[in-house]
Formats: C-alpha cells, structure tokens, sequence
C-alpha cells in the first residue's frame, strides 16, 4: 500500500502487545472511519500523557502528578508499604479494591541473568522510606518467580535494621483451581500452609 | 485506579476491534514504558494523520493527498475501474498484488434496512467516470453479501448507457478449501462455474 503515513501508524500499532499486522490494520480502519469520536481524543490524551506522566519522586509509580495519587491520597494508611515489581503489579493490586496501604514500585527484580542488580533498582529510597516511624508493615508482593523470590528475600536482609513487619503474600489454590490440574509446588505449598477449618 | 489520563487512553484504546478493557490496559502500560520508541512516534504520525488524510476527489479513497497515491499514479492503468464497498476492500486487493487499474470507493452497499439510498453512495461521480472514453472495464468487487450483491445489480443499470465491460469476481471453493466443509451456496457456485482442466 502507498499511503506512507497511514502505513507507519498501522507499523506502530502492530508493535503493540495482542496486535499483529492484520488486527493493526483493522485498528487503524476504525481510527479513520472514526476521526471525531476516537482518532482525535486518542490523539489529544496522548499528547496530554507524554507531557504530563512522571515517576513519583516517593514511591516510584507512574502518574500525572507528582507525588502520585495514591502517595498524597490522606485516605491511606502510612502505616503499610507495598512492594512490587512493576507498576502492572500495582494496578492489578488496585484493581482487587482490597489495600488501602502505599506501595513501592521497584521498577523489576534483581537478575543476574540479565545483569541487573541491587543498584539499578528502586531500593535505596525503600530503605530510607522503612526507617521512618509511621511505617509498621512491608509487604514483599513480588512475583511467584525465581527473580521475585530472590529480590524478596534480598529486601528481607536490607529491611533488616528497620522497626517493620515484613510480610508477603499468601501461597495457595487460585479460586475456582482445581486439585488435579494445578502444578505440585503450588498444591505442596497450599498444603504446608493449611488452616483450621 | 485514580489515574485520571491514562484511564482515558485506556478508555479509548478498549473501544478498538480485538482490544477490550484487559489487553486494552496492557497497550497503555507498554506505551508508557517505551515512551520515546512507541508513545512519541504513535503521536506524531497520529497527528500527521489527523491533519493531512482527505478523501479522494475521484475514487473516495483516503489518503494524505488528494488526489489518491493510486489516482495519481501513471503506471496503473486507466482502462479498468475496480468498484468497491469500502476502503478495507481496496486494501484487500492491493494486498493481493496483482491489480494494476484503478478503483472507485462506494462508502457502503444499498441497504433497506438501514434506509441507506442511491444518494448516500459515492455512485455519481462513478457514472460521470464510466463514460470517459478510456474507460473499457468496470469489476463490481462489492461483497457476495445480500445487500452487496444488489448494490452490484443497481450499478449494472445505472452503467446501462457507458461502452464498458462490467464484470464481477468469480466464485468457487477458496484456496485450501474442503468440499466437505463448504456451505452449499458456495459448492453450488463452483460447480455451476466449473472450467475445462
């Protein structure tokens, strides 16, 4: 096709996660089709984003302000900082409606396969953030993964000399798992850590 | 989740074929991670786009210029004229590589149902082009759809009064097709078109 700057948009969008060349495509048609009502707001707000989206200077987050929303929400508790990986582990914590603590966004996992350490991360400013008396609890939400677990108990070692509790999330059967489809570690640990009924 | 303009680009995003409200969350948070390769290009061509697509003057493609890159281009032939429903269809073809005419955009199909008329298609301007003596084909590539189909049947008597060919895409088993999966309109088609091996 010899349309180039619709050709370059299509090229953009298939580099988006679930798009493929084909699907682009369909995307770019319904953005023409629809100039007024979707091609024109998406591009406004996106402008609107570049300009505006910084990291929060406190916990690490992506936002439009800064400090973030969640930072200088004084609905929230102080009192608990949750620690993740990446702001996508952030948002699906949110999405569970369920915390109403701060959160720390370490911006990945220690790797020595990838070559990323202790110092690339977000961590030095968490240590300083631990040591202040109105923090109690840090819970380590980092992925199930061998990187997670790793940069966990990396975090266990340097949170050591701050007054916290340190927690992590509980290990168990998913909603609706079923025994005989779930992987043995999943259902050993769910076993380990049984309740009272 | 308080983020008031990413929520929208997720808002926007969703509304795109083969993206919901999930995937939609995972575009946004891969173009706020690769904001100089993805976020900033995507915005620019957007607003190249926005600023410079028109519709064809001739055929009713879109296009940055006007008339169309096809219209334009001397080394497609003028003599055939490719009638189609919608700009999607003329991407179609032109993906096939292997027409070298010219087109012409309906901008839809005559519809009872959604009391879509004769006026309301791009079929005017095709008349006045099919009388230019150059002019020796004209392919109805409407859809085989109901509504597609008397679309076609309509312009084969508004083209009564042109010296042209009209003609219309053949019909048989697709590519890779299996007698025994093909709806019977299809088989019928193909058996009733059948050729000399």
């Amino acid at each position: 096709m010899p349309h180039s700057d619709i050709d370059e948009i299509i090229r953009l969008f298939s580099k988006l996660p679930s798009l493929g060349p084909r699907s682009a495509r369909r995307v770019v048609l319904t953005l023409i089709r629809a100039r007024e009502q979707l091609m024109q707001p998406l591009y406004n707000t996106l402008g609107k984003a570049l300009e505006n989206i910084k990291t929060c200077s406190i916990c690490g987050n992506l936002d439009t302000h800064d400090p973030c929303v969640i930072c200088s929400d004084s609905r929230r508790e102080d009192a608990v900082i949750c620690v993740v990986e990446d702001l996508a582990d952030l948002w699906a914590i949110e999405r569970c409606n369920l915390y109403k603590g701060k959160y720390h966004v370490l911006g990945g996992t220690l790797s020595a396969l990838d070559d990323r350490g202790p110092s690339q991360l977000n961590i030095e400013p968490l240590v300083v953030r631990a040591m202040a008396d109105e923090v109690k609890e840090i819970i380590l939400a980092t992925n199930a993964t061998l990187e997670g677990q790793t940069t966990a108990h990396y975090l266990t070692n340097r949170l050591a000399d701050a007054n916290v509790n340190i927690s992590r999330l509980a290990q168990g059967i998913p909603m609706g798992g079923e025994l005989d489809y779930l992987d043995d570690g999943t259902l050993g640990a769910a076993l380990k850590a049984r309740l009272p009924f």
